[in-house]
């Protein structure tokens, strides 16, 4: 059993900690701050939590967060940065479900945030918490950047093509839908349901924040050069991601479906569909499964992978608790068997 | 441990009751039968299961449903009546989530199903499902009628202004608002995306089926003779049930907001919120709690109660779970204790 | 030909004036106001209005709004007070699309809004513009209170039965569901789409600042009491309202869908659905339409009105612009003929 | 005055038609074929109509179709090819909303279609009616095969592109997303509000009808062969279109949005929008207009361009009043001025 604490609790991906945490076999929440509702009970303002938590959001400022074992970051971007060094300097294990440790280049990170990094030597301390790539090092962390939601399907989509050498590394498209609670809690325009309802259009078509990580990661999985696009496109759902990737085959004759199976076959949260399939992203509603399926359409040089996942379960949250698992020796499922809910 | 078989596992009730006995720590799920998908896998029609059950659809006309010690029907209305008694002569218990078993008036079945009910005898033997009311009748059940989605959260709305003859029970008026989930899976237009979806509208509004089932659970409650207007609405979300109810008070005066929370203190399933707060179908979703909370407007003599649940949870497959945990004397609990997803 | 002019264009009911007005044969459309966007082309912050019309917001202070021969004001609550008696006295005509001018009690006004009336001389002077009920005051008025959404609706909804005498006015009920643009677009939690969307829930139930609208117009029709309940709910569709009504007959035998049907046979936007049929929100949408049909359940002493209307168009924008036909004089579907889109 | 007819008139398409053409000034329209609901009218089946038409429904074998001057189908694919024949030999123009002439080549036909081409000779004579690219064969048609949904805004997306030879014409991406509606309205799971609703998947990813017209369309605009991935999606909204179309410059330094603002210019229904901005499906909702933008990420050497129209509208029956228009000498915008309804 350890202690847990959330810093940033009135977020969206605070809540489905809260939901993951609060039925972990292993793990006692002990502390949840947020800087505007301090001293509220949490389930006063998640209702979905009341009789699940009996909580009341405390302030970051004062609270013992060094009396946790873990302490998870659900705070916007430019948050864990400040907070973070002095708990793992106090030998806390830090997750960090926020962008401030995902880059391992100072200077790509300052040039997408548009600021100083406030401990760059963390950067390269950090690991990386995709666990289909990273397991042993995740394992072995003090502090875990935990992916974003879009760098967490494209790169499970990507990755048994470019491990197996089977695409041009050039000329890489990754078109991706996010329903709209990836844009996080915040308030703005965009997010209005009568804005973000019955429409749908895509944004920052011009470069996204998650592009570098994107690309870092795919980096790392082969020699050649990444050159990707990467489109997103906001949809007017709540919770899901779907990427339609696309690649052009070095040679044909490969059979793809098989490499998919086969690469996925021991993990336990990558599904790969069979033949002819496609996800949907109501499939994955709040678990934690990423589901997987490829096409070669006419028999051409492309190869098409369709990816779903839940954003604030494997893209997020649930991913943050797969990683406490490994973390700390506990079953890697553990308290993260749910169902998919579907309809 | 004991063996459950769900007869009619393609409608989005045996879904959930999949999602929740395939997590159950007391049931092995042995059988789930359909006519039209035999042979098929579950996981096959419903990727949210893979992963999660290996069972393939069976044919209910060759399956060996009695070796199971429980049968939940998730069919249509007019099913189980003509299969449950074979089961139920075998010593089988059986758990109807349709209208077959609700009603204890034949006469009254007959008229608003349109046909001969097929067991009449049945209907007095049968145990009306909700645990807040008949809790120790369903621990003795041999065939429990689970009841229905409108019905269980309008009468856990009445119930305490019943209960202590707080209302005149002749003008009583519940505006009730579904998901459309609610309407079954069986296609039809007015369930197209394009004809329920950016639309609301009501429906049956001179009579819908469920009236005699609330009539009939509310009569119980009180000596007075009950009046009820019942207006359902389809409501374009997919999951849940907010009940608007109306009841004019008999005298002024009684703390009712008190009398609510006190008669719900210790039922794990029924949550009354702090005065002035309103629930939302959201906070449910997934889960099997009811949520209420009651308004005096202006002061004046018309109380209005607020009501949701998930009706597929609370309004249907958790309820039955709930049911058959009291049935067995397990946790009442056990296997429902899923916290709602939210957002 | 007249020159109209818009205070307020960055809101929902803005845009929508600027639909209907942009096409109006009768109306050149010479102003727009923003304090937050003057100065931008209203096609950049509306992208559907792009070759519509080729005006940019200016600002509210400098613009000669006096050089109009109509002004809509399309402002938040406790504007239009301050800015509309100038040009009132430069005789301008006004057609107030808030609450300012529609409560003939100041005192009332004031309890609701929790300020000072600014110009409590003009409450008695502004015409409540339902043309149902005013026109020949409206054809003669110079200010006029466009009326609510909700209690447009409401009023229509109950009217025959008041005017005929016909029901206890002691115990009248509206339970009402409004999509999510009547709430503005304001930035709020409560209408982020993912807060929004898959829920339902009801909001000042005890007590929305419409209520006292609702029932001066009520009164008027009446010499009985007026007693209302109100409970107005959030509907995750972005147009639409939904009224569901219910009151007490005083006696049987009235044929009131024949009343319905021949109070507003002559009503160019009031629709009395054939006996039996449900109106749903969808089928008025973007339309000036009220569409209505009445039910007696169980032939008992409750009649239950349905009433369903675009709560931007004959909510809003739609009546404002039927109004401005009156007063004008021009035909009163001017402008006002778009068949409301389905699906 | 011209006398129209609709052939098939219980769809979203003739739905829209009826929209259309009860507000345009030149048509009367004079008959409407459904074979399921003959005899009843046609505001009883959608009251979005009533008070529009007074038509009731015909039986399309014995209504004397040949009296109209043009006939529209509305029908489902191999429908249309049996039926119009008969029509054209009569003298009536006709214009087929269904995918029955607009391919070329029979074989192609046959194999998409699976069956054999009731009238190949036809092929040859209809007018594919893309007024952006045969305005001047449109005016002079007989048959007018009106494109399909996709079709249109892929064409109108790579148009430019190809007509400047700026792109590889063999590794051309088209990742499309489309509104329920689409799927049109009979009856399927997969567009049941429970499943297509918040969710979003891929389909058809290994081959989809709409491939060979837009394969056919794009070829006639270049010398170079087309190989074309397209990869449709549903979206979870009613209405909207979605084309995120990649392509491969063949060399840098073209001012691509110039190009395409220059090619669009005299356009009464493309709207290129500014730099940087974003197309959204809600902004043309209701409206013929197709929006389009593109970028150019990173610099680097791939094209995105992003268009978005109405499928009903731009991408059905908007176009096909359009071709109507074009075919008479109307004014090209006559009945078609509809401003997009927002929000």
């Amino acid at each position: 059993m350890i202690r847990a604490g959330i810093v940033g609790g009135t977020g969206y991906t605070g809540v489905e900690l809260m939901r993951f945490l609060s039925r972990h076999p292993e793990v006692e929440l002990a502390v949840v701050t947020s800087r505007t509702e301090q001293g509220k009970p949490v389930s006063g303002i998640f209702p979905s939590l009341r009789g699940v938590t009996d909580l009341a959001f405390s302030n970051p400022e004062t609270t013992a967060l060094s009396s946790c074992d873990l302490v998870f970051f659900a705070t916007p971007s430019a948050t864990a940065m400040h907070q973070a060094p002095n708990l793992l300097d106090a030998g806390v294990k830090v997750i960090d479900l926020s962008a401030d440790f995902r880059l391992r280049d100072k200077d790509e990170w300052e040039r997408w945030y548009g600021q100083k990094h406030a401990c760059p030597d963390y950067l390269s301390k950090a690991v990386y918490g995709l666990p289909e790539v990273n397991r042993a090092q995740i394992s072995q962390a003090q502090l875990i950047a935990n992916p974003g939601c879009y760098p967490t399907v494209i790169q499970l989509g990507f990755l048994p093509l470019l491990e197996h050498d089977l695409v041009e590394t050039g000329s890489l498209i990754a078109d991706a839908k996010s329903g709209v609670s990836g844009a996080g809690r915040a308030l703005s325009q965009a997010t209005q349901f009568c804005e973000a309802g019955e429409s749908f259009s895509a944004y920052s078509a011009d470069g996204h924040r998650h592009l570098p990580e994107i690309k870092q990661g795919l980096s790392a999985l082969t020699p050649g050069r990444i050159d990707l696009v990467f489109v997103p496109h906001l949809l007017p759902i709540i919770r899901g991601i779907h990427a339609t990737l696309y690649a052009r085959l070095k040679q044909p004759g490969a059979d793809i479906h098989a490499i998919f199976t086969s690469r996925y076959a021991h993990e336990p949260y990558v599904d790969v569909l069979p033949r002819g399939a496609h996800p949907d992203t109501a499939s994955v509603s709040g678990s934690n499964v990423c589901r997987l399926s490829v096409f070669q359409p006419q028999g051409g040089a492309t190869v098409v992978v369709l990816a779903v996942e839940d954003n604030l379960v494997k893209g997020a949250a649930g991913q943050a608790i797969q990683n406490m698992n490994i973390l700390y020796g506990f079953d890697e499922t553990a308290g993260l068997d749910h169902v998919a809910i579907w309809p």
